[in-house]
């Protein structure tokens, strides 16, 4: 298992007792990410018993309350937390601002680093990188500046498939880093051993896309494409359609439809309005285009 | 019933899964006052089902987190409920720019208007009256500019001592509102018959104390004499009185002395640190000074 990515609040603005704003916790190639951070996060980490200090890298989708009023709480918390490592930081411009005028007036001192990463891009951009895991911004279509995120496994080196390698005595230890690496061998005689030969299959790469507030944007597809898990916002039923233009969010069928079309293993819908009782109706509605559907909510974990 | 006292958050700082922080909402006299707005305030609000929109007046007593960063969200949810009324915010210098901040970087358009009373005097103030309650600063001594508030009844009209009036066959239905006012009669014969004979003893004036955070202030004593109920911080127990001066709070014990200087009904305690797991101690410790004590926990009610 490469991805474990935990529900913390998956509700869309208005407060009601047991929904939570959005906010989400990611594990991928042991990197752990957070990933908006809505009022009361740091309590739902509490509750779900997530380890704050791990979290190096805190990724905001947009400006938006529901997505982001819980940021400077989770930051001074981790200044009581005595965090010495520095937390990276990544948003729309403005984020800077937002925070360190909170952290002035209220006279919260952080002795950590707190890095920026300020977007404003609209074209997809890398973010973050490192031998694990690489971070893209998925430009999205909200009333404000807003990106989803997609997360990726970095390519791995190749298993060596030992059994073919010892049918070439000339192959030696010394070759195996290169082979690993992916190139091929040319023996003396000046045969070339594919690198195929060589080395097992890889397993393809894991990823992770968030898209979450957007209204219907198929431009975001290539960008999506065979994503193991897509998280895409549904905000409303296909009841409520008039309603996705003004406010700039989807339908859970229009998820579906950028599911289908990305060709997604697994759709997670999210970010429900309130005037919906029952959630399971998000579900049904996404099935009539796409069969692998599951629900978001408050503790949920989804792995692959 | 006069007050009414809902305890929505009553912990420190460090964020738990079941420990809220500082909130409470006031019902005094009919007027509805919400005093202090720790992150996930809103959301309490909902789970004890208090309508916001009856909430008209915020008190802050001071701008860290824990007493303060629920209340863009709230402000902001307002503006998501169509409010048209005017919300009133008093606190700190600082707290409008911090909230005027969030809204603009956030594009929260709000359509109330938002009146800010930003307090910086450090002795007692009159900051709200109306014919109902009177609500004066109680300045604390805690890291930065803090202000408790003392929420007064109002002098009511006096109740008609019918059977005695009637023995004045001169005392006409027209007096009545001068008598209820409090004032005597004089006869046409130049007797002069005092109000206290024609009006029926009142009950004393009920009032609410809100202390947080402080360290050990007995100046503030003469403000608090005889309130009916008095919340105190007690962030610690005496075990840790060494840590009182450098974080500028109180021992259980010595909140408990100020409730026996002041001569209060009921002292509540609150506030209490996170690294105790049982907050009973506190009102064992409390009551070695005091003996009415109450411990706050979030959905309890005090009324008095």
């Amino acid at each position: 298992m490469s991805i474990a990515l935990t529900i913390l609040g998956c509700h869309s603005a208005t407060p009601r007792a047991h929904a939570h704003p959005t906010a989400q916790y990611l594990q991928i190639n042991n990197r752990h990410f957070l990933i908006d951070c809505g009022e009361g996060t740091q309590q739902q980490l509490r509750k779900y018993k997530i380890g704050f200090s791990k979290i190096n890298h805190i990724f905001i989708s947009h400006l938006h309350g529901d997505h982001f009023f819980g940021l400077i709480g989770l930051v001074a918390t981790l200044g009581i937390l005595n965090r010495e490592k520095t937390l990276h930081i990544y948003g729309p411009v403005g984020i800077e601002e937002s925070i360190r005028t909170q952290l002035k007036l209220t006279h919260t001192w952080i002795q950590y680093p707190l890095e920026f990463h300020e977007l404003n891009s609209t074209d997809s951009e890398i973010i973050f990188e490192d031998d694990q895991v690489c971070v893209k911004t998925i430009p999205l279509d909200h009333r404000v500046y807003t990106n989803g995120f997609l997360f990726t496994e970095k390519e791995k080196n190749k298993r060596l498939h030992i059994e073919n390698i010892t049918q070439y005595p000339e192959i030696d230890r010394s070759d195996y880093h290169h082979i690993k690496a992916g190139k091929a061998v040319t023996l003396t005689c000046g045969e070339v051993i594919p690198n195929s030969e060589l080395t097992l299959p890889t397993p393809p790469l894991k990823s992770y896309a968030f898209c979450s507030d957007t209204a219907y944007k198929p431009s975001i597809v290539p960008l999506l494409k065979n994503v193991t898990l897509l998280y895409h916002e549904a905000t409303f039923l296909e009841s409520h359609a008039h309603l996705t233009k003004k406010t700039k969010h989807s339908t859970a069928k229009q998820a579906a439809e950028i599911a289908k079309l990305a060709e997604v293993s697994t759709l997670i819908l999210g970010h429900y309005s309130s005037r919906y009782p029952d959630i399971s109706e998000f579900k049904k509605e996404a099935q009539t285009v796409f069969k692998k559907v599951e629900l978001a909510q408050a503790g949920a974990i989804f792995s692959a």
